[in-house]
């Protein structure tokens, strides 16, 4: 049987635009009778200019432990129950090997107000508050002949988009959205596994970019969860990605490994484009060509939104995620621009 | 200016060997004279036979907050000033441009006793505490074609790396456990990235299996990390890397296209011997054939180990990595059996 004790306090006081807290927890674990490790969490503090945090633990040890007790429970029980559960999505039965002593069937997440949460592709603590105080007029101003092969590349990437889309007028930007995100989430993901593979196969630290990278692909999945509740695609706009992401992953693919700084570069100036739709996508719906309709849960839910919040609320809050990816991949080509590694720069932290 | 005003409380009960806490954050933001929402942070809560928490924020959005504030200092700077920077790790001067408002050389982490956190690559809130309680001797023994070729498969494996490592002897199981190391790193990576790719192709849900494995992978990607520390790979190490994770990387990802669930059945199998080489390993520590050296800085911060802890601490944390990667593997090939896809079954959380 556990023993978690756990005390905590948070003190946060305005410091020049900025933060200024304290927390502690305490753990004591006595789980098990085997002889395991017992020590205090992660202990650790963060300054900067802007903030002060100290902080021993986190929920995420905590959870563990919790799991960890769970499976222990098992233990007895003879190999391979298998017990037929239903899948928190209401995606039909699926069996759980208890003998893995994986209770995900058994784990119950739930909001505050005490309703379901419904996902299981994100987390509570997984979610976030966009950052809606960010520069959206920011450009980059092409330096150099990579950075100019990466302008013409995106302009050039705009005719076909553009041409297409004049087919499903009717619903222009909700298309449109929803087709490049499923584009969008591609190389983020290239990009770290990519970094993954480098730093095993050459033995050196990632820098946090390979997280960073990998965050925002995963962001970008999510701006497509949220679209696709609001624009239902249609079976040739589901071939087209298909053939779209076969061809977009192996190009971007090769360009990284080609040249990272002109893959970044490249990335920051689609997401220049992509605030510049999800702009014209807001003008649109405060003309009233769409209707402001009420947001998709998955979005209220990722973003932290207000029971009320529109669509013109998730339109804002991705365009705020998509320049804090712009601001990233030009932070990324800047880097490789000047000769160097990623890894010899501390990845952003906070952004995804 | 930014004003951030949180409160909090943690309540932690003993309850049936499992936790019972509450913890409370409330935030006004007031950012910028911008447009934007101000609501309270994500408000959820957790259930089980042996967890119930009710929380309301993250320390990630206070310092995405955090982050945005200083982004908003550089607004009326004008644009590209690059200013140099040292980077953390010592890794030389890297430019950091102040205009993309990403401020990570600003940025001071610390441990508590404020010594400077010296990784990029993990952050203090992304360690973990192993789970020690798991049992390290469940073996799946194979039911159908698929897992008896996914065991032979394994088998089969061991007799190059038994030969090689042979070669090797004077330094057996640290080397034999890092160059197995860069070949682990490799398979949560791809299933992952796959997953990815085909939840944006697809326009369907993850379950959260894509975090999971990439957790899984960069788990791995660790454990390397840390055995670096211990031994330093000879040229002829490094060159045979290069090629293994060339083969290893295509034919897993042609696995996984063409047979998911060989792939994870081979992934867990691989597991189960890696466990194995980790309790020879440990048996040498304790024979005295290998020295039980202290620790490397970086497991003790990665594991969150006592200040004193040694090789044997770490090896054991390891090992116990790996029987959490061994279970994931097993369940998620146990889904696929079923006809199932990976989605349709909460990923375990918890698990890394």
């Amino acid at each position: 049987m556990s023993q978690l004790v756990a005390k905590t306090g948070l003190r946060a006081l305005l410091v020049r635009g900025g933060v200024n807290c304290n927390m502690l927890v305490r753990c004591v674990s006595t789980v098990t009778k085997k002889p395991m490790l017992v020590h205090s969490f992660g202990d650790f503090s963060i300054r900067s200019k802007y903030v002060q945090v100290t902080l021993l633990g986190s929920f995420n040890l905590k959870y563990r432990r919790v799991c960890s007790s769970s499976e222990m429970e098992k233990k007895d029980e003879k190999p391979r129950i298998d017990t037929v559960k239903k899948d928190q999505n209401g995606g039909g039965s699926v069996a759980v090997p208890s003998y893995w002593g994986i209770e995900t069937a058994k784990m119950k997440i739930a909001r505050k107000d005490g309703s379901k949460w419904p996902w299981n592709s994100f987390m509570p603590w997984e979610t976030h508050q966009a950052d809606l105080s960010i520069d959206l007029k920011k450009h980059y101003v092409p330096k150099n002949v990579t950075d100019k092969i990466a302008y013409v590349i995106v302009k050039l990437l705009r005719f076909p988009t553009d041409i297409f889309f004049q087919a499903c007028l009717y619903r222009r930007y909700g298309c449109r959205a929803m087709m490049l995100e499923t584009v969008a989430a591609v190389p983020g993901m290239v990009g770290g596994m990519l970094l993954h593979l480098k730093s095993i196969r050459r033995f050196e630290h990632s820098g946090g970019w390979i997280k960073a990278l990998l965050e925002e692909a995963e962001n970008e999945r999510m701006h497509l969860m949220t679209m696709m509740e609001l624009v239902q695609p249609k079976w040739y706009e589901r071939l087209l990605v298909i053939l779209v992401q076969g061809v977009f992953f192996s190009s971007f693919f090769t360009c990284y490994v080609v040249s990272p700084r002109l893959a970044h570069r490249i990335v920051g100036y689609l997401e220049e484009e992509s605030i510049h739709s999800y702009t014209e996508f807001l003008k649109d719906i405060d003309d009233g060509k769409i209707e402001n309709v009420k947001a998709p849960a998955i979005a209220i839910d990722y973003w932290r939104l207000p029971e009320d919040a529109t669509l013109r609320d998730v339109v804002t809050v991705i365009r705020a995620d998509e320049a804090h990816h712009r601001d990233v991949n030009h932070f990324a080509s800047d880097i490789r621009s000047q000769g160097k590694e990623l890894r010899e720069a501390a990845a952003p932290i906070g952004y995804h």
